[in-house]
């Protein structure tokens, strides 16, 4: 997981993460886009302020099965950082090793997102995971002081 | 946490742990022998198969508010280890930083509940709860055949 602290200078460190933004209704969301998150393919998914949202990208069935670092991995595009910031959604997680893309929009997209106050959850393995929501516990390490932190993270079926 | 592995050559490794055994109802029982848990104090529990169970002793109240470490804490005792054993219960939880003495019966009270199949989470921060039943979430990083594992581990009433 990273906090804001991650790319924000004096902001906020993981062991001020509260466990509620992590525990609780999440939503998996099906990104078709091969390249990126976009805000286009956001709207109809009618986002509300504080979801849990989690994307299982493209990612899913080609970055996870190879022994090789996937540096095409579908990440969050700038237009999609944005429109989940305005919606004020509450994490967002994503199914490979960063939420910015590795060639561009790294740094802009967790700027972005970190500045609206959103929890990024990266290394998702949502491959047996299918759209819809479900109850996520994800549980990072409470290292004080740390930009971020290994977590453990699953989702269980809304009994 | 520790697996099987960290007393046991060849036993189960931590990425093999069941969340099964860490995600479900928990009981913290409170011990008030000063020494450590003993089957005396154990037996009017009724402890069934299958239970996870946190011990919550004097270490609660003496060790964690101190910046030094706490030698003499409390501790399953030999006796105890092999009730818990014999009663086949899922898991065993701690308050402090290990589930053997310091200075005795550590790698013994190990072996005795890690042979029988019983997972150990240690250094759990417990004063906040109140003794009862909850829904424990322990979620330990998935070290690939680790010993062992630094866990994030919460507790929530029942709804």
């Amino acid at each position: 997981m990273d906090a804001p602290l991650h790319y924000l200078a004096g902001a906020a460190a993981i062991d001020s993460l509260p466990l509620a933004a992590v525990v609780g209704v999440a939503r998996v969301i099906e990104i078709r886009n091969p390249e990126m998150v976009t805000r286009g393919e956001l709207l109809p998914h009618d986002i509300q302020p504080g979801e849990r949202l989690l994307f299982k990208t493209g990612n899913s069935e080609h970055c996870w099965d190879s022994e090789d670092f996937c540096a095409d991995y579908v990440y969050v595009g700038l237009d999609a950082a944005r429109y989940l910031a305005d919606k004020a959604v509450r994490v967002v997680g994503v199914d490979y090793l960063s939420v910015g893309g590795f060639k561009q929009d790294g740094p802009e997209t967790h700027r972005i997102l970190l500045e609206a106050g959103i929890w990024i959850i990266e290394g998702l393995d949502l491959r047996g995971v299918d759209p819809g929501s479900y109850e996520l516990i994800c549980l990072p390490l409470k290292v004080l002081g740390g930009d971020g932190a290994p977590a453990r993270a699953v989702v269980r079926r809304i009994r």
